[in-house]
């Protein structure tokens, strides 16, 4: 159960339903996901959250998919469920195989692995690294 | 400073200089940067490293760059410098580009963002989602 | 499951039993949660927690309100559920409001955001936030 | 030194230019900090982070100095120097005094260890936590 | 429910058999835990993990349970819950009591609110602490 | 330098000033870290976490350098350079080897790669790990 009773379309604010008809439109599907549901309760962090993520995940110089890993292998480092899940979701949908993904989790692994050596031994930046 | 000296060239065991080689040989520069000056006191552990890194970064269902940047993207999530400025640049001379390393860095924020919203939230998982 | 079992009040040895009459005792409920029933296995260690627990969260400079909502936004950042729930319940008891509880998660995540932009670019401090 | 140059004022585009004068303008200073700088060489990024700390960090159900501290706690949590710097400035001006950083410190301690309690314990939650 | 499939015995690869066959050997049991059965989709990963794993437990300058016990320490401190239960299992057949259970959590909570207190401080790196 | 000016000893109330003496005296050195002097702004905090530390860290089910290895841990995963040097140089000072610390922070990694391998693929646990 979620620390926020989760709002089914009849208990929306009219900002809220605005926000939900916008997610439908441009997802072309009537399914709201529970993440929506919850932040609905504060229809302004919900307006800013999705429209700070249909432009932060819109094609740019990086592909959607690739975005969409990004999002992924960020959520396993920290320990998100919900984001794993839901992302791998929207991943597959764009096309990410059984492969791909097994590859971007041992990228996230081998990354926290030599992170750690890297933390532990208290490694100096190498000047050639330095230079933006 | 690090919590172990880097060793130089001359101060490494045989398997460890056996290492340093191959990186050599395989980057095809004779730089060797910092991390594996460290990890050089234990010559099994260097081994093991650099083999791993070598097998998980090649290319495979996921190109070396897509790789890289989820690298770059779960170190910025750990809060290793080492590893943000080290793998910057191993993406950089693969390619990425200031857009895109921006763009990364943009979805990192915003999954970290969504990340906390979700956990906050305690928001369960959709039925959708839970098919692997 | 606990990974250690949790007590019931005729399992407690009489330095845990002591340590569970002055919880009640402060917050006036028959009411220990299960935090104490695992904890109880270490009395040494439930008595430490305790008392650090009575002595941080009592009023001082800031409210205990204050505190509590410090305590539920850094469990968020900690990725602890029992955490978030437990502290939640106790804002709540101490007035936080549905609205107040939406903001915090928001501010959680702005900052969970903006931190991994500072740390994603490197940021360096500025010269005017680093007098104490 | 940060992973993409610091922009001054004379290297912005126009809408990296308005932003920072909208930032001068609220902030009654001329003074914009390195934050602002390294974001700027994406002026849509740019322009959504400022807007949406503006949004989140207004007064609402929570004042500014409340969301302030939380705001740093997290930042202490996540482990980004910038921004426990950056934020206890913004919380100093906002009248935090040594005394309420101090507690808010021991907070941010006593609620990591907590959790690392719960976590190791693998502590369930009781139902009286469960009901939103 | 797992987000690859967890796969069966008769669903191997020969490679994954095979790796599966080495786990059986070395553990002296016919059990293999669910890790492995969703790591096999993997073969690659699969044996240079398990090959990793045997490397790194085995004895050497640390007996075996201290290592799992630095293991299961550092699942906590990554609320990783299945390595958390899994490492603990390990850490009890290889002679972990629950007294020391207990006294290794008591030392993660101790050493995580120590860590937010001195990142929250910026307490500055004593020389005396800054040789190798 | 850090977010509260460090003390001198000439600048401690009674309360800081009989902590130093204790700290002194248990060490058996005049030497107080930076650590301490930093958190003496608030004596109470001082005290409580002096008294702790040397609580959890005495001898017990766990034998001191054991206590300080998973400490030193911790201080990885957690990204605090501070707590990472100064523990280990304490665990140096209870006999560390340079061997022993190598194959510490060999596990740390490998543990870190392994609970994102599990919190990836969203590992189910094993019946057999559930009894407490």
């Amino acid at each position: 159960m979620s620390t926020m009773v989760l709002l089914d379309d009849d208990q929306l604010s009219p900002e809220a339903a605005a926000v939900f008809a916008d997610i439908r439109a441009v997802r072309g599907t009537d399914f709201v996901n529970n993440f929506w549901r919850a932040l609905a309760h504060d229809p302004v962090a919900l307006k800013r959250t999705w429209e700070s993520i249909k432009q932060v995940m819109a094609p740019g110089a990086l592909d959607p998919l690739t975005k969409e890993m990004i999002y992924v292998a960020v959520s396993i480092a920290n320990s998100c469920e919900y984001c794993i899940r839901s992302h791998s979701a929207a991943a597959r949908a764009k096309g990410m195989t059984d492969a791909q993904f097994m590859e971007l989790v041992a990228v996230v692994g081998m990354a926290s692995e030599t992170n750690r050596l890297a933390t532990g031994l208290q490694v100096p930046v190498d000047e050639a690294f330095r230079a933006p």
